[in-house]
């Protein structure tokens, strides 16, 4: 009965992609965690969740990859698989994200602690809200989740440009704290982007189920 | 001859990663000119180009999951269609990081100009030496290209911390031209990013040529 194995194989993908997706989840909050307490053990934890995040996205590879060259999948499941190899790139890339924000911690750690008008907290929020969406999206097989996904999308891009424009005037006024602003800039451009990469998640979920393309419908009105 | 039919079914698709690739490129050098011209109909051109490049994304993904669907593909022509779905996705997320250098000049147009200490030039000409070593390395087939891509990801990495550092030094010296320092950072850093999907781009070219997966030999070294 090969196909009742094909459907166990891609049961296994799906739960390998959901274990990618915590790596990258946990990658995001701990880095975030790592900037606001500039603690330098918690920028290890996120070099080593990024190395394990780099090792689950050669498996998902390698798994997608077999799964293709094997039989010749049906429609619906072809476009999972489809779906798993794009998605599974943008959860490498939101590690990226974590990543960089490990880095702007790193600039910071020997500098002057002080407070930004900038509230990273509640972007982390809604950023970590965004990946655990996508992720049920992709579980429950439900498209509607990815509408509120884009409403979500929408808040963060508000959020940033907030951030971005108390921190310009916090500038201006404080010149000798533009290291850590700027860097509080960069923090929450991360944040944007993996709210942006979240989005692109919640598309491919959508391309899966619907079998349409809407990335760019939501995409567009972000220009 | 169904064979040599799917033949030129995978040159179509070559094609069309070509022309998706030139969009790209095009999208980055037109952002950097709009930006260091303040152009605004540059600007309204950066836009369209990423409209061309959100259609031929879609073409090539359908391209790419009807070739899977039509019939079982030998390895080496499985792992082409698997590398061009992933570099499909990183030439759109150029084409996003050109629209990131299109918002920032839209920021600073209305901005009295000045010099920045920062040669975005030299910048944007090492990631467009890069965007086309890419495509030649895809054409040729030339897996040993890789190696000098990174090499210049490298230089690009140094120019755009080079970029930081020094602008940072400008904006604590002159905070009433911290607006247009902060975008001269934030374009550095969509040059920057837009160098790493080039470097994935070379890596998806090495894993269709030698099947091994080099992605994380390569970016590794960047942490």
């Amino acid at each position: 009965m090969p196909r009742i194995h094909f459907q166990q194989q891609l049961s296994a993908l799906k739960d390998k992609l959901l274990a990618m997706a915590s790596l990258a989840q946990q990658s995001v909050s701990s880095a975030l965690e790592a900037y606001l307490l500039r603690d330098e053990i918690l920028c290890k934890f996120v070099k080593r969740t990024k190395r394990a995040i780099n090792s689950a996205q050669r498996e998902l590879d390698g798994m997608a990859c077999e799964l293709l060259a094997q039989e010749q999948p049906m429609a619906i499941d072809l476009r999972f698989i489809f779906a798993v190899i794009k998605i599974n790139r943008d959860l490498a890339r939101i590690g990226d994200q974590a990543m960089g924000i490990r880095r702007r911690t790193k600039d910071i750690i020997q500098e002057e602690p002080i407070q930004l008008p900038i509230d990273l907290i509640a972007m982390g929020q809604v950023a970590d809200r965004m990946i655990r969406l996508a992720l049920q999206a992709l579980l429950e097989g439900d498209a509607r989740l990815a509408d509120h996904l884009r409403e979500l999308d929408d808040e963060v891009d508000r959020m940033n440009h907030h951030a971005h424009d108390n921190l310009l005037r916090f500038i201006q006024e404080k010149p000798r704290y533009a290291k850590q602003a700027i860097t509080g800039i960069l923090v929450a451009k991360n944040l944007e982007r993996i709210a942006d990469h979240t989005s692109n998640i919640a598309s491919e979920v959508i391309f899966w189920i619907r079998a349409t393309d809407v990335r760019h419908v939501l995409t567009e009105s972000q220009d």
